[in-house]
């Protein structure tokens, strides 16, 4: 499974939801998250294109990895993650092993199923409101088809191609900092 | 907080079952422990005197981090373990962040409660049968007291002080294997 996934910065973030309900969306769900990326002692995540997290959501914590993109074409990555019961011990376990904590991305995050489409509407702290669309393809034969259909998509609510962004948000609170 | 521990190989379990609870022991319970042993890549946990586990125990699956020993005298030891709700899922992070496991300690423990001593009966696959000995001291002052009580003991149960092993079970499994 390959997921394809667009994201774009958002104005007016209340008038992005009603248009996008307005076409049809369905809300699914409320997420507040936060997520804190680590670096590793031996090797740069930056630079491996990895990445370790813990992420605290409602009264749940997740410790999850996330490997390196597996070709160029997709976004696909082996990820790994696990349910642990305690976020500052863990926090801990991982200072002792000598990660270090490298920044903190919170956001709130409301969902939205649209046909095949996957929508986020994120509201990042320090860094904005955001919309993201996902979609997810067995392989890569219509790939191209399908990333098309998101730009479309996304045209259609009035945000441009060329505005849409490949950092993630540690990326872009890294460039902030 | 210390924790005082006398270790020694057992002949005959049933046996020295029988010995203990006729001085007293009162059983309080039985525990059956898988120990996955990591090492690092960045530092050999066998020259830093750390080390990092995952335990499955029963259903439940633990994560566990232990500093050096923080002074010659004791074997008190930071700790820090989190409770993980998937062992395969938690070793696959550990592996695709560089770590890799060098042992897993597999064994039977029978606990054990008499007066200050929690007294553990050990049946350790690949090793054989063991008892462990431990009494926790508040601080340094009644040290020696306290481990020429443990002696005594031992040598009641007709182990010679100098039959007993300051080993841990992975190490004595490395240097078998």
């Amino acid at each position: 499974m390959i997921e394809i996934e667009v994201k774009a910065r958002v104005d007016d973030a209340k008038k992005m939801e009603r248009t996008i309900i307005a076409l049809g969306a369905t809300p699914i769900g409320i997420q507040a998250q936060a997520d804190t990326y680590y670096n590793a002692p031996h090797r740069n995540f930056e630079s491996t294109d990895e990445a370790l997290r813990i992420r605290v959501e409602g009264g749940d914590t997740f410790l999850t990895y996330k490997g390196p993109k597996i070709d160029k074409v997709s976004k696909t990555r082996h990820e790994f993650q696990t349910v642990i019961n305690d976020p500052e011990i863990m926090g801990n376990i991982l200072s002792s092993l000598g990660f270090f904590p490298v920044a903190t991305v919170t956001k709130r995050r409301k969902n939205y199923r649209l046909g095949d489409f996957f929508i986020s509407l994120d509201k990042v702290r320090d860094l904005g409101n955001f919309i993201e669309i996902e979609i997810s393809v067995k392989d890569s034969r219509n790939y191209e088809e399908k990333v098309e259909s998101i730009f479309k998509f996304i045209e259609k609510l009035g945000i441009s191609r060329d505005d849409t962004i490949r950092s993630s948000y540690l990326e872009m609170i890294l460039e902030k900092n």
